[in-house]
Parts: C-alpha cells; sequence; structure tokens
C-alpha cells in the first residue's frame, strides 16, 4: 500500500517526539508500505516567527510573510529526515517546491492548483521515505507561498490524492472523531467510520480535528482519509464516501459552538431590498455571516437576528448603528452568551422526526431554542450558553450515541 | 552607483537591530544608490538548528543539514523586506535560489558556479532593493546548498561580481581591519587601504573580519570590498587590488594566533619518503597542518616540528605514536603554549632586511624563535604563547604602524 501520513507541531514539538514519529514513519515502511510523510512546523514555531514581524512592523508585505512562516516546516523535514536515516532507512525531505505542489498567487492563504510530485515518485521508487514540507507550495513566479493555518492537512490530502495513495493517515493529538466532546460527556463515543459530508458539519461546528478544505478535498477526490494518534496505536476514524452503514446511522455526532454573538435588528420595515442592504453591509465589513432569521412581520415591522463570530461582536455594533438609522429599523441590540448546538447524521436524509425528538428534549430540560437552522444533515438550534453542557449532554443521551453503531 | 551591502548575524541580531540596518539600506537608496543586501542569520540561529540536529543524530545527512540551517537567512531577509517597506521604501526578499546562486553538490560547504542573479537585476530595474539569503545556494538538481562557516561573506562578493557592482560593503561589529588587535595594542591604527594578498595574509592568520574565500573571489573579480562597522559611520578599510602607494608601505599590520600547537618529532630517519609518510598519514587523519621545520641532520637522524590546530591535539598524539614506531622514530612530544606572530605588508617584495628587523626586535626583548614561516609578503615567527601581546606590542613599535601611511 501507498500511505501518506501527516503530523501536527505537537507531534513534532521536541526531538524526542521526532525520534518517535520516525519510530512509527520506520515500522509502516518495514510493514511493506511506501510511505510519504507531511510536517507541520514545530508547536509555537510558526507563532514565534509571526510574532517577530509583529515586532518589525504593523502590515507585513504578504509575500515576506510568506517567506518567514514557510520556514517552519523546512526545520521539521530535516530533522525528520535525520532522524529517519538514523533508524537504518532512506529518507529525503522535499520543500513544497520540490514536491511540486503549485499553488495561485494569494499569499499568506494560497489554493493549490495542480501538484506535479515528480520527485516523490522517484524517491518512493528508490525505496526512500520521502519528507514533505506542509502549508507551502510555490506560484507561478517561483515564489513561496502558504496555505493558511491548518494547511499542512490540506498538503497530506492533495499529495496522497496527486499519488492516488491508498489512506492518507493524519496523526493528531486525539486519537479520532468522538460522538461528541469527552471532556463534557464521558460516554462519547469513538466514531470508527464518518462520512466526508457528516465530517465537513462536525468541523465547521467546532470540531476541530481536520481543517475544513482538506475535507473538501478529500471528497472532491475521494482520498480514504484516516484520523489517529501519534501518542498511541488506538484505531482511529475512517473518514470516506457515504455508504449504506452510515445511512442507517440516524445521529453519527453532537457539535457545539460558543464562539458566536446574536444580533437583532427591531423594527426593520419589511420592504423589498431591506435585507440584502443589511448584509451587503455586513459583507462589505468582511464580517461573516452564519445562521440568519426573520420574524412574521406585523404593521410593516419586522425582527431579524443573525449571528457573528463573537471576535466581531465590537465591529458589527459599529457598523449596525449607523444601518439602523440608514434603513429606519427601531433598535439594535446583541447577546454574546449563546451557544450553537447541533446534531449531525448522514442518516437524517431518510428519516423524519429527528428534528421533533431534538426540540423535545431541549424543552423537557426546559432549554428555550432562539434560533434554528437545518441543512440535509444538520439541526443546529442557538441556546443561552448556559445550558451548552446539559443540552449536549441530553442529546447524546436522546439519540443513543453511547452505543456501538 | 550600485552598492552590496552585507551584514551579518550580530547586526541583524533582534527586530531593532534589522530596522536599524533597514535604516542605513534606506538612506544608500536615498542618496541615489542602487541597492542589493545579503544577509547572515540573526546570531545564534545557525547554532541553535546545528544543536537541533545533534539531539537528533551524531551524522546528519549533509544535504538534510543544508536544508535544516538555510533557514535562518530566509528569516531575515523577510524581515528586513518588512523593514524596508515600513520606511516607505520597495524591497524584495530572494532565496539563494531566487537570486541564481548555483553551486555545486558538495553540502555543507559548496562552491558557488554561477551567479545568474536575473530577479535582482529586475528588482533594481524596477527600483527595488533586493535582500538577498547569504550562505546559500542550489545545486543542478535544485537542492538546497549552502557555502560554510563566513557563507555570505563569499555570497555578497559573488554577487557583488556578478552585478559589476562599484562596491561591495560587509558590515560587521568592527568599523575595519586595523594593524594589530586594538584590544592588545591601544595605538593600533584603522588601515585606510589593504591589498587582496595582505587581507589574505591578515585573514588566515586570524584576523577574522572577512572569510578568506571572499577575500580570494574578490581578487578574481577585482570586487572593490569595504569593511565597515554597523553600528556607526565611521570610514572603513578599503580592500583593493594593490596599487604604487600600498607598495610604499613595508609593512602594514601584525598579526598573531594561539591556536596552533607545536608538535616534534624526535630521531626521524633522515632518508627519502619519511616526509611523505609522516604527512601522508597526518592529511589521512584530516589534520590541516600549518608550519614545517625540519632540523640539520646529525648521524642519519633528524629532528621534525610542525603546527597543527589545537582542538587537533589529541587525535594528532594518537595518529604519531603509532607513526613513530612504523617509521622508527625516537619520540613525539607537543606543546600547545605557543603563539604565531606575524608581519604582513605588500612593500616587503621589494624592501630587503624586513626579517632581519623582526628578529631583531623580538631578540632585544628576550623572545626566542622556535619556528620561521615566511612568504612574499608575510613572516611569521613561533614563539612562547606567554610573549605574544609583548612580541605584537614591540613589532607594532618597531614598524611605527601607529603612523598613519
Amino acid at each position: 500500500m501507498l500511505i501518506v501520513q501527516k503530523y501536527g507541531g505537537t507531534s513534532v514539538g521536541n526531538p524526542e517526539r521526532i525520534k518517535n514519529v520516525a519510530r512509527r514513519v520506520c515500522r509502516a515502511k518495514e510493514e511493506g508500505h511506501d510511505v510519504v510523510v507531511v510536517l507541520s512546523a514545530m508547536s509555537g514555531e510558526t507563532d514565534k516567527l509571526i510574532a517577530l514581524a509583529a515586532q518589525i512592523t504593523d502590515s507585513p508585505d504578504p509575500r515576506e510573510m510568506d517567506m518567514l512562516v514557510s520556514t517552519g516546516e523546512r526545520v521539521t523535514i530535516a530533522l525528520l529526515a535525520m532522524a529517519i536515516h538514523a533508524l537504518g532507512h532512506k529518507a529525503q525531505s522535499f520543500t513544497g517546491r520540490q514536491a511540486g505542489i503549485l499553488s495561485d498567487s494569494v499569499h499568506t492563504k494560497a489554493r493549490i492548483e495542480k501538484i506535479t510530485a515528480n520527485r516523490i515518485r522517484e524517491a518512493i521508487s528508490e525505496g526512500k521515505i520521502a519528507v514533505v514540507a506542509g502549508f507551502q507550495g510555490i506560484n507561478e513566479k517561483s515564489d513561496v507561498t502558504t496555505l493558511g493555518r491548518g494547511g499542512s492537512d490540506l498538503t497530506a490530502v492533495a499529495v496522497a490524492a496527486a499519488l492516488a495513495a491508498d489512506f492518507c493517515d493524519i496523526y493528531t493529538d486525539v486519537d479520532g472523531v468522538y460522538t461528541t466532546d469527552p471532556n463534557m460527556v464521558p460516554q462519547a463515543r469513538k466514531i470508527g467510520k464518518i462520512s466526508y459530508d457528516e465530517m465537513l458539519e462536525m468541523a465547521s461546528l467546532g470540531a476541530k480535528v481536520l481543517q475544513t478544505r482538506s475535507v473538501e478535498f478529500a471528497k472532491k477526490y475521494n482520498v480514504p482519509v484516516r484520523v489517529l494518534s501519534s501518542f498511541n496505536d488506538n484505531p482511529g476514524t475512517l473518514v470516506t464516501k457515504e455508504d449504506a452503514d452510515m445511512e442507517k446511522v440516524v445521529v453519527s455526532g453532537v457539535a457545539y459552538d460558543k464562539n458566536q454573538a446574536k444580533v437583532t435588528l427591531l423594527g426593520v420595515p419589511d420592504k423589498p431590498g431591506v435585507a440584502a442592504t443589511i448584509f451587503n453591509t455586513i459583507s462589505g465589513a468582511n464580517i461573516v455571516v452564519d445562521m440568519i432569521i426573520q420574524n412574521v412581520s406585523e404593521g410593516g415591522l419586522t425582527d431579524m437576528s443573525f449571528t457573528v463570530p463573537k471576535t466581531d461582536s465590537k465591529k458589527i455594533m459599529e457598523v449596525m448603528k449607523k444601518l439602523v438609522a440608514e434603513i429606519g429599523a427601531k433598535d439594535v441590540n446583541i447577546k454574546e452568551e449563546i451557544a450553537k448546538v447541533s446534531i449531525v447524521g448522514a442518516g437524517m436524509r431518510s428519516h423524519s422526526g429527528v428534528a421533533a425528538m431534538m426540540f423535545t428534549a431541549l424543552a423537557k430540560e426546559g432549554i428555550n431554542i432562539m434560533m434554528i437552522s437545518t441543512s440535509e444533515i444538520k439541526i443546529s438550534c442557538v441556546i443561552d450558553s448556559k445550558y451548552t453542557e446539559l443540552a449536549v449532554r441530553v442529546l447524546h443521551d436522546t439519540f443513543e450515541l453511547e452505543k456501538a453503531a
């Protein structure tokens, strides 16, 4: 088999851990597999480089920022190649450029356009373990680019797709994807297999195991991804295309997100074009809106609520106060003590009554639902943040997630 | 004018110092010059990376070592480009590869084969300040190579040669080349102008202002090099081709070196091939011999002395003890408390009696000379190390080096 293994910053955080990764890599090689390794920078290193730049200037040039922060992965790939040599195996490190990772020119958040991977193929055919720098590529001018936070996951999945690898193994500090946060619900169970779409809903809802773009990429090119721990040998979670088994499971997991704030505009004139004005103004301020609800209109006036990242609270209120006057609304208010709790499951497509079960369970505990949004495989409710833990536990119980599928 | 400026690790040792360098660079630009900057890594960074590798393995692969240590210069070029932007000038950083620095494949001590510098020329024509990573290049496989300790000096001189720059300014923590160590002789005077050959003798004798290979390169391509301080605006020392002025000066400087040890083989059979055996054995052990003297033979036996770096003392004695038995010599001993004191001057070529003056001056102070070696523009004496300061002061006095040339 051809396996791509990706190790994050914590897994390569110091020389001892790098040696530990080398042992894992060599074990896979000794089991007869061809192995390509993708690495992040040592944990903390990228932040240290960003802090250096901040001491120089408030607005660093993006091209120079990429030149700066792309050094962290070059350090770890060189050290891991050395550690593999010390264990008696052949290995060679490759920068993004040497791996043939070609991207667009949007520095600090470039998108991969093509992966040639010629030198990686050559190394594999020579029996070498290829060690590739994550997070980086080059543009058509041959300048270094970086792929944004969590970009090493994307490198791993993209390299796996280019090489048609059998598995892309993402090693991290947790040993898989859980039905919910085990710190909140001790009965949380590791999920053996999950679909790309479910993983996307879980990830974008705040279960930060895999970078969202890397899951989208895996889905597009049908790359089987395994989430594993670099600190133990437990079986992990396989992220793959939806199959008949998965459809039987109505709810796969419960996610939560405490990083949103709810903004309500009161007494908005209910006429065509007002909603467009409001959300154009918000996107013009570079603020990302998540959920939106509009109440039934009464006497030509309506109330409208939406959620934005809590970090944008101050900015959104400045923008909204101007807008209230402009559109002739009555007032605006913001509530930060909210949480979004969601159930995710591919089986929802073919099961009815799931939403009703969720609302009933929350109502029984006296938890008021402020906003609701649904997709084909997800139902999210915004509630008072003080009920987060209670809601997550109740939903985990209601859908019997502690039982193996 | 087109000026190449090179700043060492101390000059870019922290963000404040990088900003200081940016101000100097911008000043030269504002004076109307085209400027190319070559940088070392922040002081200590390269050693930190080497220490990381040492925690992984005792014998790191040279290719991977170059991948690792070449990151330090990428950090400083990105930061300096940002700092120049902050001062309102255009700047762009270039790795060794992007600057077109092509080398052979001898990793960790590669030699520059060619410099294309196309992107640097382009940047200059666009009014940009080009900021180039010192110490690194790429080989024909497009792998990163490094040029050995002090390699950034070489990058600067080579880039200056490729661009036919008017000056290559080497900024360091001293403000020029002195007639001798000012810490030892307060009357030491900064030399305004010195020839490449004199500088080579000074450098290889331990006056570590410029890397030896970079001076050889400057001589070959006739690059005018100025040694300047990055911490003040004092006029520095111009290193250039020999001219009539320089020939008038008999002695330009007094150098000393306390890092050698003297090995003596006693009772060596004086027959053909013995010297060859001895020095082949030493070079086989990768020990560099500096001076060699052989006494007059008596009764078919001779004594032979040579100097080696003090750091090789232990190794040379192991090698020699075996050899003594092999060649039938009587014994071997080593003396570490020695120093080499040298006078250097282009004018020696056309002046006689210089050696006699030197020996007389040392004799007057009761300093015994153990070994002598001479070149066209240099005379070196090995003496007891306790007399080093005295010898240097006396020679500085004797040749009246405190007086301006």
